[in-house]
């Protein structure tokens, strides 16, 4: 079985990683499309990491998907071009996708174009910004819809999504959460640099459908954390219409912070797992912080309705606001929720293909009505 | 109120046409995006049938997006790319899509990923092909849904869009075919050169998920109609993969058919009028052809669980099924049925936009649960 | 015979005219290609006066090449793109090129990579940036070299160029100058709302090559000019790399300037016969202006060594020589040059069109060692 | 000093080879951007032996640069492109061009475009085909030009390129065939598993110019062959415009041939030194051979007037001329002679980008008057 993986951002790298893993011990022929972000080095050159742990065992294709002038819409066109041409070349018998990003949107068109079955990762969850969009759009493509939980699921099915098409496996990630192979916090800190006994970590993510006030909104946060005077540990947004006013921000923060473009999803789990509390607006706040019981101080509409859960705090941009939830949360611990599965996702993702007969499965769907 | 249409087929601009007019009237400032066969000599270069229609109205931009060697995947990518550019230059408040091809999905994408509203013309239908795939997807970007009928309604709320975006006009086709002004049949025949008394009418597109099986579909469905001795005019395909094996056997039929590459829309309805009863797999026989109440042979997947109705008669792959399904069928009437609305779909399309405000509408959706 | 013209700026346009006319003269079908400039709001969708110049009698077609985040080699690629698959319809038997522009060099690509024979206009002469490699690149690729002067032939018949492939027929913005049809001055200050009784015109265009120091040059230039108090009209540059920093600049100017996008060529030589004097670094100054016996500031390395004339004063980038210039030669009258042919470019052109057989004239060359 | 190297063909690369270790050795940051032929499977995924060969050393970039439904205008396009973003990351100091392939022409634009020097290897020289156009076209854009012998820098010279840019190193194959590195004939064959104790090598590229004459073209070589019963070694041609019909044919021979689509170059120049003669339009005819005093039997247009030697003899499309020569040149021996250098490029290459101040160089060239 020739498994295509494409991994366009650090984060769905750090969720594909263990899948990708799985695959390799399961025997299937493994090649994985690295594109987007981790082909830029403002962005760390990522690619790199992914080449040093899947070189002996993958296919690796690299594919720089943009340049610093490229609108989404171009990044979208060229990724199109590019991995048609690598399937026509490697001929997988399936591409694996994930997310609701738009390399992610890239590979379910070619792979419905081309007559290969997809599986994606982690569809039917909601949110803000044009992810919304992207994610159900590639749902209405893709052949397989391997979840989180169960509203994924039921989500998917009221799409019209056949029932044996769509199963719960958990989010990749949280295996790697869960996992007793995390690194030490001390040597965390020690690699980074990171000299704060105590921190907060700040994720923040343009949205492309607000585009205009996206300078007012980082500096609301970043106001609000400066007067909470508590340190904070930032790392770069994904390079989204909007990326360049918030990383051009940070270019000028003072040593209450230490900004890192980019992080070993590894890493940043057990930075995360020893941190006062996050904020921003990134997933890790709402899917994986409840896993460890910190609090998410969780802004604007980016992560729109996508978790309820006490320790997911919801505020607008309003630096008082801010400042005042940085202290009153600052350590503040909550019961550990275990929302996006339990740590298994690469055994299910494994059961998942081996039950599946990827030479007689067509890409035709039918609208199901339950 | 800038309005941009896009037009990629000669079905599609069929059913524009009458939108556009009464944009016109409604005193918006109408352009036109003219792509895909209209500008393939091959097609008959109906693009300058646009022009003569529109010139003095409208802005037009023509845009080729492929030539004879293109993929579908590649015609996307250079269809987003061109209509890209071009929005940055015309601006327009939204854009109307239609239907469920290749174009549509281009357009879906650069309106969503510029942040312009679109209006998308007949979501939430059923088909096969992969043009099954794309209406939904497209349905799961677009901001508002211009549907046909109540069912097509129903499955878009399913699918989580929200009830005040989702407008039932009906089916801008049934303007055209209950208009008093469609020309008359002997006008038509003339023009054409169409001298059969009794004629069914023929139009098979390729369903590009079964690729592998087009030339035997194609033969199966042409000796069926062969071996009836009925005269039969035959329409070329949409040009989708595959669409070259049903042209190179076109090439090749006898005195018993009249082949064109492509013919204007209302003389075909005033065609499929007259018709004894129309075969193949277009959507012009389950939804135009019940209004006549004549018999539509709807042959293969291609219009899987469209409508269900008793004057569809469907049938599979096999040329006696087919030849007597000819004899049995020819000329038989049955009750005409009203199933994708009631000819008021560009009044109805008009009331829509005039109740919007496109400035202050954004394109973020979110998944409504009912 | 069917001819294709290429057109991307206003420039060569101007110039492109009188042949496309004598061409449908000569009962030629023609066809234009409008893309580059011509299509951008920002410098005055000039595609709008090539339609209402040609509507009638050629065959229009456009192709927006470019948005403002576009790098020079995505012009370039898609410019390919869009004219190979436009070629691809059209079939046309020749194509007409003109200077050294980017799409200059994606038409002779086109051209030479689908063995359509090209007649290259203005070959042979020598500037500088990097219009200078572009034009020798697009004479080893173009098949017929139409040019100005015995110096460009000469160069060409140096390059390897086949003599019988070289023809002299003058600049066809000559045949404009010479012309008796030119608007009278009052009406041109009329409609352009020139009140100046008295005006230098300045053009002055980034030369890519030295990039980086285009803010420091237009300041220069700008600052110069206004030092002399004189009044100036101003029009702006191509769309090369570095434009729009001067054009940042133009925005902020006082009323001692008066500042165009573009302006139609007629009205411009019209304008620049009755100007004191010409500054900046366009080849109008070069060229053109010595026809009318009036003195150029010539600037910089952008015409590097065209032209050898008394009128054409080489200064360098510093405020005060180009001050003293401006008062120095104001008004100055030399003995008019005719460097550049006499008028008749376009009987010319017609002569050799009418010389080629096209059908049997292959895209081979070989070098010519004389 | 940062170099980037750009391969499209197996051929380039044997000649690149050299150059890129020299480099290495010199302490340069090598990149190479693997692109054309290397990528696609149809001609043997040769980029897994570059991998193989510099992996440890250099930076290794691969670009598909199209699929079999490309065509050549589209190929540069879209090398363009991705050269384009890939030098926006790398940052290179040079680029090393090879040749005259639609790549080279690719490399030379984005070099220019960019203002980034370029080195290009064996310009000057003649040939026939798209080949002569494109190699010429990209010395009017390349910065300096390290030539084979003197009669390429003499016609360098003519065309206007300043002498301190043009260099005689020699054609870097020559050291490849004068090392003492070279595998024994046993070896290839066994490896290749050839048979033959006499045999004689065949490879034919399309001519571009002459493409609708390709099926007489090749019918005619193999025909010629066949009738002389002597075996023959054949390699796949370029995959240019027309080695579609090229291959066809190839895939039908019989036992007196046996072919490869594609063998690494130390292989073939041992397979060269042992043959009875060698025979189609390859440059490996007219550049290497002579060097082993065999017999060349150059047929057709492509290498145009390249060499003038007596061990070459020049025949047209003729089955009875060619299978004559076949008899009457089989394992002729010459008086070899040294044509493209003395096997010390890569020492000579060294040489001069030791020389050269790559910073302040400019891009910006001046046509001279010799």
């Amino acid at each position: 079985m020739k498994l295509l993986f494409l991994t366009g951002t650090r984060a769905d790298y750090g969720k594909l990683k263990r899948l990708i893993e799985a695959s390799v011990d399961f025997k299937a022929e493994v090649s994985i499309f690295i594109t987007g972000m981790h082909m830029l080095r403002r962005y760390g050159d990522t690619h790199e990491e992914i080449t040093k742990n899947h070189l002996s065992s993958c296919n690796l294709h690299k594919f720089i998907n943009q340049n610093i002038y490229s609108t989404m819409d171009e990044v979208l066109s060229k990724t199109v071009l590019g991995l048609s041409d690598y399937v026509k070349e490697c001929k997988p018998d399936a591409i694996v996708l994930h997310g609701d990003r738009v390399e992610t949107l890239a590979g379910a068109i070619v792979a419905s174009f081309n007559n290969i079955p997809s599986f994606h990762i982690e569809g039917g969850e909601v949110s803000g910004t044009l992810d919304e969009l992207i994610r159900h759009s590639v749902s209405k493509l893709a052949t397989f819809h391997l979840v989180s939980n169960f509203e994924a699921k039921h989500r998917l099915l009221k799409m019209g999504e056949a029932e044996e098409t769509v199963k719960i496996i958990g989010s990749p990630d949280i295996d790697v959460m869960l996992s007793s192979e995390l690194p030490e916090i001390d040597l965390v800190k020690k690699h980074y640099g990171i000299s704060f006994a105590e921190y907060s970590i700040l994720l923040f993510h343009p949205v492309t459908t607000e585009i205009n006030d996206i300078d007012h909104q980082i500096n609301t946060v970043l106001n609000g954390i400066a007067a909470s005077n508590k340190n904070c540990v930032v790392i770069y947004p994904n390079n989204d219409n909007g990326s360049d006013a918030i990383i051009a921000r940070y270019e000028k923060l003072n040593d209450q912070f230490k900004v890192f473009p980019s992080m070993r999803f590894e890493a940043f789990i057990t930075l995360l797992k020893h941190s006062m509390l996050i904020i921003g607006n990134s997933s890790a706040g709402v899917r994986e912080a409840p896993y460890f019981g910190i609090a998410t101080l969780n802004i604007g509409s980016r992560q729109y309705s996508r978790v309820n859960h006490e320790s997911v705090i919801n505020i607008g941009f309003d630096e008082k606001t801010i400042s005042k939830a940085m202290f009153g949360y600052w350590g503040k611990k909550f019961q550990p929720a275990m929302l996006f599965g339990n740590g298994r996702s690469a055994k299910n993702f494994i059961s998942v293909i081996e039950s599946v007969d990827l030479k007689t499965t067509s890409i035709q769907k039918h609208f199901v009505n339950y």
